[in-house]
């Protein structure tokens, strides 16, 4: 018994060390009920405890947005391997509607969560759409995007433009 | 051996059913040569790898912002007990200057990394700055910010402004 323990003692220090639980914490377990997209995709498991990539505002659509990264999608932003992405690696976009702060109005902060949108890479698996997989779910309710299976042409339509950044306008912001 | 390799088999899968590692990937280790702050407060470790509570634009400083949260206050905000935030709770703010994204010229996109701030909640540890320790660092070099250790009272200066808020500006992002 002794030994099993110092064994698990080893293990458990182990991922101490390596840093394993940094962000450890209460897990995201919001998308269990959550209805797959039009074209099958389903809702990627706590993706609200991904990692930073970057954030925007949108002037013409009046909303903030936050991008984070699964740990393949993280693992190419530290290493500076985006283009092309890698296979496994999925981007979150979460978007809400602007509000303004009532304590500091000079600040423009997330109203009402307007949708997540995600984007898969699969460079065989979505060759038809660029090698990645389109999928948006709206509000709160988190209801599907899209009326039939086709509805990822509308997503290609405006990731075209930037084709040689392997589909994706989000640039990894700077960090120290 | 094999009931020690079993016994280890059991604690690694419990990690991964109970999703301690939903948020595991490369661990951001920049923090190791950072100098603490002129009131002692030493930078905290993996802040990058934080979960993330919320975004802002300040239109004055034009300025994007991300807030991330360690553990304490990701499960804080989870949970609703923000007012007070619970000892232990750390805030971290990051913020960059506004640039254009050249392939879609209406998002406003985080440009030159300006400074990484944060509030480190304990009530009697910082009785004499509402509970919480002030410390921020300066740019890509992450140079301490402040002459002496008296630099937080310029924080306050502002942050009263919300004491009944906990002196905290940041409400949590509506998320699903």
């Amino acid at each position: 018994m002794n030994i099993i323990l110092k064994n698990m003692r080893w293990l458990a220090l182990s991922l101490i060390t390596t840093g394993s639980f940094a962000n450890a914490g209460p897990v995201d377990d919001s998308s269990i009920d959550v209805q797959p997209a039009p074209n099958g995709i389903e809702i990627p498991a706590h993706y609200k405890d991904w990692k930073l990539i970057s954030s925007s505002m949108r002037n013409d659509k009046h909303s903030l947005r936050v991008v984070l990264g699964n740990p393949i999608a993280i693992e190419a932003v530290r290493k500076h391997q985006t283009n092309p992405w890698p296979n496994g690696a999925i981007l979150a976009k979460l978007v809400w509607h602007v509000s303004q702060l009532s304590s500091w109005p000079q600040a423009t902060v997330p109203g009402e969560f307007e949708q997540a949108e995600f984007m898969i890479k699969n460079a065989q698996k979505y060759s038809r759409t660029g090698g990645w997989g389109y999928a948006r779910w709206m509000g709160m309710e988190q209801k599907p995007y899209g009326h039939d299976k086709n509805f990822s042409s509308e997503c290609l339509a405006c990731h075209a433009e930037v084709s040689e950044h392997d589909y994706v306008f989000t640039v990894p912001a700077q960090l120290p």
